[in-house]
Parts: structure tokens; C-alpha cells; sequence
């Protein structure tokens, strides 16, 4: 393939929705989730966001990134009020609903309700998970950062509830999100299925990593 | 599909290793990059990392997760030494040599070397690409932050020179980076190619999302 080179200045002389596009496609597959929050009378908000991203495993952590620019600002405010949230893997079936909720619908309006999706609640946990979703993740704040250097948010919460679909968990604790139907995302807009090519064992200076069945 | 709820102290009592397995797959589908860099003797440097993510488009801004207790310590190192790293993306073509850059070399000993990849080097930028890459960054650190709760550390880098395939980048400036190859990954060990669902239309508040052709 024939490699065309973009430099600095060729990158800030893009116009704007080009370079958006263009950046956001650079970092490569991106996770698809929906964050789900609510303020303290159970109005209810729902984001798709392609920011989440694991931390650690002990704590179990996960970040995600909000732009302060965006229609996710009520949700960053319901995650600082009552300092939980909910993510949940976007599956093929809800693709277009998980879409829809980036538009701009006004404070006072639940997303659940505009794209058709559900709520649930579980015991005393102040957020609501997507009742459509295979696999939900419940989380608790604990650490949130301003990137100076764009004024970008970053939300590292930890993992205080899980549910999975009991077949996609195998022996090893690997969760199977392919499975489970979840979907990937590039760039701003596109979404895409996923075919296993395989697993690979845990690599070791001495020999070449091999194919788990 | 009967969901399995694991709670906080379910996850707190799995053993290391799977519970290492399990929290990493349940942020969603990652990227897969290769993070070049080199010292100042050029002493190259090479690591798999999934934590790579989009953080802005103006200035382009990326971020990549560097555990502290890992082999990347080297890279690290480097980043720090001269403030220039490289992301590559992986492709189905180089996964087991980029998959076993992840095996613990001797800090004097290349991983491109070991594992059989090639390093290409561009007019004076300090850090090495991988030539077998069809999506290749150059970047520039810009801030680092050490999250207090687990140690780890976030890079944020500028983007100061793209290589992408012509044929991928699209009149709107996506970067088709399926068409590229490139993989996405699961958990800390399984792979996968991609098949595009579609793009959706921008949402808006009045109408549901159309998928462009």
C-alpha cells in the first residue's frame, strides 16, 4: 500500500469536522459503551461514549474520558453529585438507539426514553444500568483529572458490580464480548462487528507465542 | 441470555490471574499499537500496548496507559529521555511477532530484533516506526500524569506526523483503518479482525440516525 504522510502543519491546517474525523480514527478500535447516570430526583441521562478504557485489575479500575464541550456534560454533573455510573457494551441490535443518544436532546430529557431503551435498577445503586445491554458495568468514582492541556476530564472509576452473560466467561476469567455481541467503533461514526482470530499464549523470551485452541 | 452478577467482593476474591483476565475484557474492544522508541545511543525499543485512546483533535491528542511493573518500563524510560514515541498499528500479518514484543528481554537487546519487525527511521525524529505498519503516529510528549490510585501512568502525546494508506482516508477525513488491517483486541490475549456494520448520520434530537450508504 501507498503511505501518504501528514506532518504538524499539514494536521492544523485540516478544516475542523475533517480533522476531528481524521484524528479520531487514529488510535485504532475503540470500545462502545453506554453511560448511564441520574441525578439525585432519578431524572435519568444516557451517553454513548468511545472513551472507556481498562486501568487495572486490583483495584478493578476503568477510565473514561469526557469532553467538557459536549451534550455528555449532564452526565459528568450526575456522576459528581452522586458519584456513580453505569457502562454498558453497546450490542448490534441497539446500534442505531446507542447512536441517537449523542444528539442534543434538552436537560429535562431522558435519553432512555427518546431512543427506546430501558432502565434498570439494582438495590441501592444511585445509576441506572440498560436493561438491553449483555454486559453491564457499575461503577464508583474515585479519582477524576483536567487534562490542562485541552481541559478534557478523565473519570477513573472502580468496578463494583458486573453482569455477564454466564456462557461468555471461560475457565481462565477471559470474558468473551465477542460473544457476548459486543460491538467495536472507529472514528466518530463507524461500528463493527468482530471475528475471532484467535487467543495467544503469554509470551516468553525464549519461543514464539502459540494459538490457543 | 442469563447474565451472571459478580459484586465488589466477588471480583476483590478471584485469584490474580483471572481476575487480571476477567476485568481486563470488560472495557470493550481495544486498539492494538506498537510503541516504538529508542535512548539516545538508538538502543530501540519496542512494546504491544492496548491502552492507546483519541483525547482531542485540536491539538491531536492521544493518551497511552504505561503500567509501572511492566516491560515497558523500558519504553518509559526512553519516552521520557527524548519526548518522541511512535504508535504502529498491529495488523494479522505481524500479530505474534507484535504479540511476543511483550516477553521480557533483556534491556539491551531490541525487541525488533527478537521478534523480526523493522524499524524505519524519518529525517530527525528520535524514536523508530515499524515499517511493516500501514498506520504509523509520531508523537510528542506533552504531559504525564501519575494517576495516585494504582501507580500507573498516563502519556499524553501529540501527534506530529501521520502515514496512513492513501486509499483509507476518506473524503470526509475518516481513516477507513479496517480496510488498513488493522486488529482490535480483548482481554490481554485474543484478536480480532473486523467487519463493518455501517456509519451512522450525525444524531440529531428530531430524527433517528440513517446508516450512510
Amino acid at each position: 500500500m501507498s503511505l501518504s504522510v501528514f506532518g504538524h502543519d499539514d494536521i492544523m491546517s485540516m478544516e475542523k469536522r475533517y480533522r476531528a474525523a481524521f484524528i479520531n480514527s487514529l488510535s485504532g478500535f475503540k470500545s462502545a459503551n453506554l453511560l448511564g447516570t441520574s441525578d439525585a430526583e432519578r431524572q435519568t441521562n444516557l451517553c454513548m461514549v468511545s472513551s472507556a478504557f481498562h486501568l487495572g485489575a486490583n483495584p478493578a479500575l476503568m477510565g473514561v474520558i469526557i469532553r467538557p464541550d459536549t451534550v455528555v456534560r449532564d452526565s459528568l454533573e450526575n456522576i459528581r453529585q452522586l458519584g456513580v455510573y453505569t457502562l454498558n457494551h453497546v450490542s448490534e441490535a441497539m446500534l442505531t438507539a446507542a447512536h441517537q443518544t449523542s444528539a442534543r436532546y434538552p436537560h429535562d430529557v431522558s435519553e432512555f426514553d427518546q431512543v427506546g431503551l430501558t432502565p434498570l435498577w439494582r438495590d441501592r445503586f444511585n445509576a441506572p444500568y440498560v436493561q438491553e445491554a449483555a454486559v453491564r458495568l457499575g461503577l464508583v468514582l474515585r479519582e477524576e483529572h483536567t487534562l490542562a492541556i485541552n481541559g478534557t476530564h478523565l473519570l477513573i472509576g472502580e468496578i463494583s458490580e458486573v453482569h455477564v452473560p454466564e456462557s461468555c466467561v471461560k475457565d481462565d476469567g477471559y470474558v468473551d464480548i465477542e460473544q457476548a455481541g459486543s460491538v467495536a467503533v472507529s472514528g466518530l461514526d463507524s461500528y463493527h462487528r468482530t471475528a475471532r482470530i484467535g487467543r495467544l499464549s503469554y509470551a516468553k523470551p525464549d519461543c514464539f507465542p502459540e494459538w490457543l485452541d
